[in-house]
């Protein structure tokens, strides 16, 4: 391993800052969804799973071996009301003694029989009030489990020419917007996201970057961007709206999933692992160009219905941390000439030197000084946990 | 009204028959499903909608209402195990006694716990066997109730590559459907359903139309394709499809909603009506250089969530009537001749005639004939059917 | 023909002010574009066409027979240096005597050698600063021919992962415009369009609408976003665009046009009219509600290379007409009680109406008014115009 | 270098013969296009590269060094009329010369005037016949160069509704290639291409994979499918209609390039690598189950235009080599045992540990082998070619 990881390192072109990159992967944190490790499906069949989460605490508990396998996962996102319980600080508590934090929050406002018309667009605003009242609940959540994110999605649109009024729904979004955001610390954050579609099938409220971005700026400076990456038409350069984000300031943290046709929800990395290391690239470009941390939210949230559910969460953290492990092997001084002489050959080349690079003897390193399994994945295959609560959790 | 009759007959051009117009609306037959009377939603919620049916006989009570309505919708498709009673010939007498008769029969292969990995293309034979089982039911309810129809959509497809052989599932496929096809009554037929995606998402086993049209030639003249119209990738020419298909002998259904994004199963003709009508102008085109009726299964499959059962039905059923009605009106002679010539210009106006056209007048005098109400929506949203199925069903 | 409008007029719902719309329709002005009239073709093959315009003078000749047709298409687009002359007076002059004005200017920054990696976005200033002088050219071509709108189509963008800075470039395109601003008269404005892609196939620096209205929002009231009906993802709702424009104020104007799949570029109307329907319905319903014009340049811009370029201009110009009509017959009192109540299918029925009805007779009472043939496209294609042209200009 | 390929060697899994890898990319042969090394374009641009070939000769010098270089694509297609000469006997003494030979002859069908409304499917039996003349001119330019493969795009279709009849479209074009099948000679192959779009915008005559091979079918043994990677609506599932094809035995060929929009014609490989990797799996896979030579055509059909062409082309070589030899390492028997017990994350991660191998040792050794540069793209780029052809072209 250690003549292997010599190798790798000699392998480095000069511009590459290795103990940089080391330190910066030593640095790293994801952090995974709640809902992540309980059944999931789609409209025609959720498989129930053996041994799938039932409670906070058994999601805790699943989190918890993700961490304990990869060593960059220390913080787990709640959705309310699915992870509701009478006492938060248990829920602090129980995290804390399996070393882990609460994340962001995340409201729900789909699953009231009342929002069939909508949530905070909705024509009638008694259940406006409803679904407000929900995210000032969620915003105490926040303060008792000490989240600094509330990640919104709001699921609002319509289905048919119509429905409702564009504008007058615009205006009734942003109006309850500014009432969150007064509620917020100001060392807190409203993340909102967008989604091209589904499940509303004409319009979706906040259907693009843009309208969501549009919002977060007339808000100011506690809201920002949500990029779920499954949440695009097809063909979007969803790395050139992380690169406007983090130049407009806005970026405030992604949705990691994987997707091949709409809201696919799969593990993260598996349809187009280029596109996740392209992704990773500006997000290494920009924090360099800037010299701060960006203070994004890396957030997973994925839905697959087929594959073992913590085996899942493990391969995707190993996707990510691949992909930024190879982003912070471009060579980017040499990047920046390339693109100066307008060389698209050899601009190109650079990025792909990085990307075709297996890092694997990075990763060992750096798991070895996280002090976790070098191979998580298959140390988790290995480990037993899953036939343990499949056996546990009936 | 007979004023307006007579000054729409008049605009009409020369080239149109409108006796054989009117016949062709007298006889045109739409299938609705029973499923299409009962809940339905998206995978992150279910609506309750108060008064939605609950039991097939419920079901047949809202389709005899449609029928009552519209005139033009005689049969009911079930869906097994949805539908599934004890007795079969009950449900037949029922729905006879409502001026009903039982439709296509959908075998449901995609709600079982052992279909994760799909039913007839599953590696484990035991599990096709149990599909394989269960069609051949559904072909032993047909004999019961007079179906002439097996519809068939296949959910099986594979959410990750290399979680399946392809060319081990299409012989898995193809021998089943063999043992199906030989099942069948000479009278009876396959219908064979494709999908683009969902609920599958890395691919589906059979994903469009020529993968099903392959597979129904190779199983003979039981076997035919059935076109939903939300099955295709964004762009796709629906129509020309439909074409090839009734040029290949093997045209063999409909399945009609509407999409704007993926199979979005919203009411048909809501989200571009004139594709609906170009979709007809190849049927009426069809029929008529065939000389022969083409014994196409026109059914509705729709399970938008917002909008009322029954009502959004009998607004499905009205959209369909006026797109073949206007399809008929196209003045096929002047079409043939413009394209002869090349004016393209010409031919598209002529098409757009019919379209733009007002046809209420037509299919007012259309209805008193059947001897239903002229305005059928409308009639029903009066009828106070709707509020007593809420209150009787609580 | 008066029997017909009495008929129409009556059958009208109470909400609708006929006369109103009347005087809309009057009112309307649609803008076509010189290069309409001119060959045009893919990258396969441009299809010469007989009589197509080859010089200004001789687009002017067609836009005036379009004008004559319609009468509601009184100004022309010209495109820099496709329209170049010395005497940019002569052609002011030129087009008053054929009772036309000299409308949008359009530069273009994407058929020169230097453009190969761009124009204002190039990594090279050199090539930034040709851009930049060719834009600041075409205002003092406006200054000359009283153009109001200058019209940006950004053809920049990168092909290959790395080929050049996402954010160096929106940086570089920034400033640029800043300085287009400051040169502009404070009654012209920059509209600013964008485009999903193509030419560009990796990233379009100008993508969606997001990036051009966040853009335009930093250079101030005098930059405005450009909608073209073709320059959206597949699926993508552009009323709810227009609709969001609108409300921000940023709503500058739109190049209309119609596609099936990318930029097809084809005649306005023709693939999906109910679209064109919709849009126009979001442009009546906001000047009803802010009261006033909204001061939005309709612009056709197509480049169909099958059909006769005149003929099919006026068939565009009557498709955008029939549009707005439809629009305007939209009981919106009755819409907006329906949408309160939370009724889909009633507030659809309502937008379908207007939809549906055959507008003839309003648009022939409209046509009579503006003293112009009731049947534009039919009165041109029997005026022998195409044939004269097609013979003098070989 | 020795060192890192015994490494290489020793780190694979159990269940990959390398010495059977290694003799398969040896014998891996790619075709380039003779067009590949010509200045092209897209509809708004065509930019000039200096020393891009301006002559069939030019071009064979050129496919020639990238020969040179790579030591995998020993043959040639050409376009009739862009390499037409009168003597094709010099031009295949040229290639000889050259250690070429002439692959696919491609006719071309869309740049004469005539075809404006089609080729083979034209209205005017007249115009299909000058297409037909021109594929049996085609032909007869095989029997002088050798060439097995006629490869047909056919870029006919329609851009309005009601243009032309599908339908007869069909036939005409069934009945006009069976003509050419009859042509050819029984070691000869009519391979035909299907595409999504563009140059029709509301129709294309051979729309998809199905259109293509259900017309191959009926032609008979001598006329297979065409896959252009490029050609396909976006998230296909491009491997499986591979697997399809080979399980039909009508897979002829491809088309190499990429895409992320519509048919860009971007180098191969640089949008999506884990696509193109898929592809070769599949076809690796079916050659080996099988056991057999698929007798597949590989051809590259890309025509970036910002790119230096040669040094694209090489880029594009090794692109495909890569992804091959990455298929070449798939541990196939533990694939199919992780298939058999539905481990959908084992299936995947045995994929992935092949796919992010870095195979450059394995590459290296073959390039040794095959007496060419070990980095041809970076050999290529220090030879001075480039700037000799840049000099000498003009």
């Amino acid at each position: 391993m250690d003549q292997a990881y010599a190798h790798f390192e000699k392998s480095l072109p000069g511009g590459v800052d290795i103990a940089k990159a080391k330190e910066s992967l030593l640095n790293q944190k994801i952090e995974t969804p709640s809902w992540g490790y309980a059944d999931s499906g789609t409209r025609f069949q959720v498989f129930h799973q053996p041994g799938a989460a039932r409670t906070v605490f058994e999601k805790l508990d699943d989190a918890a071996m993700v961490h304990q396998m990869t060593g960059i996962t220390p913080s787990v996102a709640l959705h309310i009301p699915w992870d509701e319980v009478d006492d938060y600080e248990r829920v602090v508590d129980y995290a804390a003694e399996l070393d882990l934090t609460i994340g962001a929050i995340n409201p729900n406002l789909f699953q009231e029989p009342e929002y069939k018309l909508g949530s905070l667009c909705h024509p009638d605003k008694v259940v406006r009030r409803k679904a407000l009242d929900h995210i000032l609940e969620c915003i105490e959540i926040m303060n008792i489990t000490g989240s600094k994110v509330l990640s919104l999605w709001l699921a609002d649109g319509t289905n048919y020419p119509g429905q409702d009024d564009f504008r007058a729904r615009k205006k009734r979004l942003e109006d309850t917007l500014r009432i969150v955001c007064d509620a917020l610390a100001d060392d807190q954050r409203l993340l909102i996201e967008y989604k091209f579609f589904e499940p509303a099938f004409y319009h979706t409220d906040l259907a693009d970057w843009g309208m969501a971005t549009l919002l977060a700026t007339k808000l100011g400076p506690k809201a920002q961007t949500l990029v779920d990456l499954g949440h695009h038409p097809l063909g979007t350069n969803i790395e050139q709206i992380v690169a406007y984000l983090i130049d407009e300031g806005k970026l405030g943290g992604f949705h990691f999933n994987s997707k091949k046709y709409a809201d696919d929800d799969l593990t993260t990395g598996s349809t187009n692992p280029y596109e996740l290391f392209l992704i990773y690239n500006e997000l290494v470009a920009g924090a360099e160009d800037l010299q701060e941390d960006l203070n994004v939210a890396y957030m997973i949230d994925q839905s697959h219905n087929v594959k073992p559910k913590v085996a899942a969460m493990i391969q995707s953290v190993e996707s990510i941390q691949a992909a930024y492990a190879k982003a912070l092997l471009v060579d980017r001084q040499a990047l920046r000439e390339a693109q100066r002489e307008g060389d698209i050959i050899g601009a190109e080349t650079i990025l792909r030197a990085a990307y075709d690079r297996d890092v694997t003897p990075l990763l060992v390193n750096v798991r070895e000084e996280l002090q976790v399994p070098i191979a998580p994945l298959e140390a988790y295959r290995q480990s037993g946990y899953q036939e343990k609560i499949a056996r546990e959790r009936g």
